[in-house]
Parts: C-alpha cells; sequence; structure tokens
C-alpha cells in the first residue's frame, strides 16, 4: 500500500426530512449570507428550495438565489457566480441539487477568494481557498458531496476538466434519499452507472497487496447489483434509495481508493462524449467502460477475473482466466443495459466520423501531451481503437 | 435505514515513516504545549517517543510525558493526567500506542476541561468539550484512532465502562503499519480478534434493508480472514500489516455501522472478564464471541446464514438455514483458534466459580437495571448460560 493521507471533515446528515437542518447546519459551519444554488426549476416546483430557504431564516440568516446548472456545468454561469458572491457579500454556498450543481458551487467558491480566473485550477492548480459549501444532495451519482472534486466544461472549445482541493469538500452534506424518488428512470441508472464507475476506476490499479480497498470496493459494487433494479422496479424504495446514496457517498469521498494508484481513463475518455453530445456523464460511462476495460483487460487479466468471480458470481477458469475476465465485463455490460442503459454510440446519440475530433481533443486537448495515462497509458492509435469499439 | 449523522474530521496521515510529521500536525491542529501519552517502555525503548518528540522540536513545541498506560487503561491514571494537564498549561494531548493509551488520553482530554469528576462521561454523560487529541498508532485493534468512544477500568469496584462524543475523536492520527511489526504475535491476534468483534458488533442488527452497511462489515471481515493468517505467518509483512490497519480503523469510525441498530452485547460481556483477570480485550472476545452467538442466533438465523455464506465460504442449506449459521459461528471459532487465540476460560484464566459475580457485575453494576441490551436483551439467566458456555 502506498503512503496516502485520508481527510474528510464532511459532516453527513442523512435521513427522511433533514433538508430542514439545513438552517441549523449553515450557522453550526458559520455561514451568515447564502448563496442557494441550483439546477432547473424541479427543485423550485418540488418546494425544496422553498423548505430550505425557510430553514435558513428560522436561523436569522439571508440567502440569495442562484439557478440555472446544466447537467455537465459550464463556466459562464460559474463567473456570474462569482461576481454574484462577491457583490452580495456572500459568506457561504448551498448546492441543493446533485454533481452538476454541487461542483459549480464549488467552482464558484474556489473562483470568488481567487485574484486569477477560476479555470486556473481546472488546469491543474490546487484549489487551496474557498468559501465554504454545504450540499443537499438530490440525485445518487457523482459522489461530489463527500469529494474535494468538481468537473465543469469551459464553453470555449467545449473542454471539460476536473479540479480539487481539500478547500471545497463540503462542510456537511444533506442526504436525504427521498428526495431522489421522482428522478427519471434515465437518471437513475445514470447516476447508478456513474456511481460504479467511481468504484471500477479506483479498482483498475497497479498498486499490488491492497485487499481491503480491493474487498471495499468490491461491497460497494455488490450493493449497486443488488440495489440498481430493485429501485429501477420501484422507484419510491426508500431502502434501496438510501442504500445507494451511502454508496455513491462512499464510493467517491476516497475511503475505499486511498493508497493505491487509480485509473480514471475511462472518465476522461468519457468526459470528450457529454462535452461533445451533452449526453448524461452516466450514460457515456455506461457505453464507455465495456469498451476501455475489454482493451485493457491484458495488461492485468488477474484483476478482471477476481472482479468477474467476487463481483460477478462468474466461475472461475482457472485453465483460462481471460475467459472468466471476459465473462465480467459482459455481466457488467448486461446490468447496464438491464437497468435502461445504451450500449453503444448509437444508442447515446454520438457519431462515428466524430472520432478523429474526439481523439484529437482527448489526448492534445487543455495541455495533454498525445496520451492520456492510468491504469494503462493509452495514446492517440490506441483512443481512437476504444472509441470505435464502441459503435 | 434509520435516520443518522456520519462525523469524521479526523485527519488521517498513513504510510511508512509518517509519525515523524507529528509536529507538524500538532501545529496544524492548534497545539502549542504538549502532553505524550504513552504505556509501557516498548515506546521508548524503541526510539519511538524521541522521534515524535524531535518532530515537536522541530516545530518549536515543547512536550511533557506521561507513561505508565496499562492494558484496560485505569481511572488513577487518568486522574494524574488531568491534574498534570493543568498543572503544566497543556493545550493538545498526542497519544502514542494503542487503544488503551488513546482512550486513556481521551478520559484525560475530556476530564481537563470538565469541573466535575470525569466518571460522569463513563456513566452515560456525552462529552461535549475536550482538550483536542492526536495520535500515533502502535496497534491495530481498537479503533480508537478514529472512534469518538474511549473505555476506562475505575478501580473501586473494577468496573469497566465506555464513554462517547465527537470532542474526542482525534484531530489526526498517525498510522504506520511498520510500528506494529514488533507486536508479539499474541497482541496481534487479539487485536484481529477485536477488529473483527467491532465488525460483528455492527452485523447483528435488528435494522431491515442495510445491504450497504452489511457488504461493507462483510468485506472488513474478509480482508481479516485474508491478511490475520499472514501477519501471524509473517510479522514483518508491511502490506498485511497496511491492510489490516486500514480495516481496523473502518472498522470503528462507523462508517458501516451507520443507520442501523447495533448489538455490543459481546463487548459487555468481555468487559467484566478483562476487568476481572486482566487479560486482553480481543483473547476475551475470542471466547466471549462464538458462545454469544450460538446463543443469540435463533433470534435472526439468516442473518447468521448470510454471514456464514458472504464471509466464511459455507455452503447454505437451504432447507436447514439453521445449519449453514451454525457452520459460519464453528468456522469463525476455529479461525480465532488458528491464529492463536483462546477457545474457553481455561486458555483465558477465567473460572467457573466466577459467574455468579461477572453475572452480577454484567446486569447491575454501574447503574444497570438487570439486564444488558443490543440484539436481543439479555436477562441474568442468560448471561449466566453464555459464560457457563465458554467453560
Amino acid at each position: 500500500m502506498n503512503n496516502f493521507t485520508f481527510y474528510s471533515p464532511t459532516c453527513f446528515v442523512f435521513g427522511r426530512e433533514t433538508e430542514n437542518q439545513a438552517g441549523s447546519l449553515v450557522r453550526r459551519f458559520g455561514g451568515t449570507r447564502v448563496l442557494i444554488h441550483y439546477g432547473g426549476g424541479s427543485a423550485l416546483r418540488s418546494g425544496l428550495i422553498d423548505r430550505v430557504r425557510a430553514s435558513l431564516e428560522g436561523e436569522g440568516i439571508s440567502s440569495v438565489l442562484l439557478g440555472g446548472v446544466q447537467p455537465n456545468p459550464r463556466s459562464g454561469l460559474v463567473y456570474s457566480g462569482i461576481d454574484l458572491c462577491r457583490s452580495e457579500g456572500i459568506d457561504f454556498i448551498l448546492a441543493v441539487g446533485g454533481g452538476s450543481v454541487i461542483d459549480s458551487a464549488k467552482a464558484i467558491a474556489a473562483g470568488t477568494v481567487y485574484d486569477g480566473d477560476f479555470w486556473d485550477f481546472y488546469c491543474g492548480k490546487r484549489i487551496e481557498k474557498a468559501l465554504p459549501v454545504g450540499t443537499v444532495l438530490t440525485i445518487s451519482a457523482a459522489g461530489s458531496e463527500g469529494s474535494p472534486d468538481s468537473v465543469i466544461t469551459k464553453e470555449e472549445g467545449m473542454f471539460k476538466r476536473g479540479a480539487s482541493g481539500d478547500a471545497v469538500r463540503p462542510r456537511f452534506s444533506v442526504l436525504n434519499p427521498a428526495l431522489t424518488e421522482t428522478l427519471p428512470p434515465h437518471q437513475t441508472a445514470a447516476g447508478i452507472t456513474d456511481i460504479m464507475a467511481h468504484l471500477y476506476e479506483r479498482y483498475l490499479t497497479n498498486t499490488a497487496e491492497v485487499e481491503v480497498t480491493d474487498r471495499l470496493i468490491e461491497a460497494l459494487l455488490l450493493t449497486m447489483i443488488h440495489e440498481g433494479p430493485r429501485v429501477i422496479a420501484d422507484p419510491h424504495n426508500y431502502d434501496a434509495r438510501a442504500n445507494i446514496m451511502w454508496a455513491g457517498m462512499m464510493a467517491h469521498n476516497n475511503s475505499c481508493g486511498v493508497g493505491r494508484s487509480q485509473d480514471w481513463n475511462s472518465h476522461n475518455i468519457e468526459h470528450e462524449l457529454s462535452a461533445l453530445y451533452d449526453c448524461a456523464h452516466g450514460a457515456g460511462l455506461a457505453v464507455t467502460m465495456p469498451a476501455v476495460f475489454s482493451y485493457v483487460m491484458e495488461h492485468d487479466v488477474m484483476r478482471f477475473a477476481q472482479a468477474a468471480v467476487r463481483v460477478w458470481g462468474c466461475s472461475m477458469d482457472f485453465r483460462h482466466p481471460e475467459v472468466t475476465a471476459r465473462a465480467g465485463i459482459e455481466a457488467f455490460r448486461n446490468f447496464l443495459v438491464s437497468i435502461g442503459m445504451p450500449k453503444n454510440f448509437e444508442e447515446l446519440g454520438a457519431k462515428e466520423e466524430d472520432i478523429p475530433a474526439l481523439v484529437h481533443a482527448l489526448c492534445w486537448g487543455n495541455g495533454r501531451q498525445g496520451s492520456i495515462s492510468g491504469f494503462v497509458t493509452l495514446n492517440e492509435e490506441d483512443c481512437g481503437k476504444i472509441y470505435r469499439m464502441m459503435v
């Protein structure tokens, strides 16, 4: 195991009606004037924003609203949010929504107290300082409620890139599984896929002897396999929603990824798809992961065989472990299709003729030097082959 | 899943030579004058205390030493520590040792800033305020490095009781697996047993539909089953030590126990044994758990069958699940014996004739009203039967 530091000082308040504690939580973590950041109108229409605002007002805390965050959140709104925070004297940002809203809130939080362009953080500069952020989560997917990470798409060039820093770890996150019951099935399934991707990205490691994190990742994957179909069959299954919500946080706060190298090539390859086609990130990952895994499987057949046996219940073919490894990837693909995820470019809305542009953006965009690295280093030719496997 | 709050703001610094970061960590978390609390002479003899002290001095931080913590730490030293902290103007307590040292440090931390008798906290009063505590861990076992809990034995009456409060969660914990390589095999095995007990106490729940925490607990048990024998066979297997150390923290910081009722009857039943015979807590648990589990198995046969299949690799007897459940308990007992743990009163150094006194102390001591409650409520008769099963 590699040396590491793990610091997750987020206070998670989990369960029914916990959004009514938003006011006392903001007060506890020092906020006095709040930007409530949200996405489309559903948080308004459902009355969630009203309940959160009432909770703040109950503590004598004033707030300003900034809605309009899109899936695959854009830099334009981040710049507006930074201006608003500065002009309104905001000292706390409360994200009410899913990963896109939280990521946008984190970008605004970092940008407000930074003299330069906030995009610097998305070109590799570590976030060292930010306004405090809290969240009221409405989608189990990105894990941003417990992570130091944020992903934003820059409109000029449509680059989708990530930034990180403990300063943007949420001070608190309110996790009420009931808030996710009204999501359309496609969004629920895309969230499930995203959570499983966060687990596989950590599973694909080149660090030896990491049994504890292997087992934790497998545990969370097994949870998703059990609960995913149950929540697709019955969107109002609170317990299934609850198990998925905690798994989604645990999948990405890195308690199961410490001390090991991680992959993240599937995320990088997918980011070009959602940047170009504005598809759901999880849907893009559903198409991307089986292709990537099949392409890199030979790098460590036994790791894929282990996942096949321990997670997917495949029988081990001791003479031909690659058969078992492949069966595990196939079982994963079938699972994703069973919950309603797309399986190829066509179903995703992507186009074969765009592959050269996708490869170029992936391997050369935003400072990259012709390849992406992770479990395996992939050059332009590799990436082109992988995109073509998805057609 | 039940509503819950999970807040684990401890900074874990993990890996080789990380004890040399103690000084910068104390500074980061606000300490200027430190009590270094430790146990027997091994931390001194090995040079660990010198290295930690040098690290503090490197940051210009002065320190006072207080050693002598025994296994099953006593209230007497806590009172001395409180006096010392007050007279020396201590503002940070650094525990260098295992769970006993850390628990003693937490008691001193709470008692120093409390007007009454610190034992109030061990009679049910929540710890709301304490000096900040940091740890340099030398034994994987108690999980106190990441928990809000502390267990102390009061000399008058030899009551062993627990206290809890977020105020005594360590600000940081330095986890260097190499520091555990010199432990005698019996202590290593007792630590493994304690970690597995923390997992089983959470596993035995009456809360339905808690797949995510079931799976996480199983993952950590599987890790212990894999790594336990490896570290007993080769005490210098750093990777096995590392996996056990992270599993030990995760087993008890409650990330795998949230939102579900928990048992803790095995701990309560064992505490009377280590209080009376001063045996290693883990050794006592090794004798206690199989008896308790066999006694309460019928309360939820399917839960024990699930553990048998998922954790111990037993085949499911679908017509007679109780056979599978029993096989899982037997497999656990055999595992504990295989790593060198005792299997009965005699091997533990306990005496059958003390059972009435053990039962009385357990069921009536320190404010209890004739029974203990958890997965199943156990009265005096039940507890007597359980102790007799261990003979």
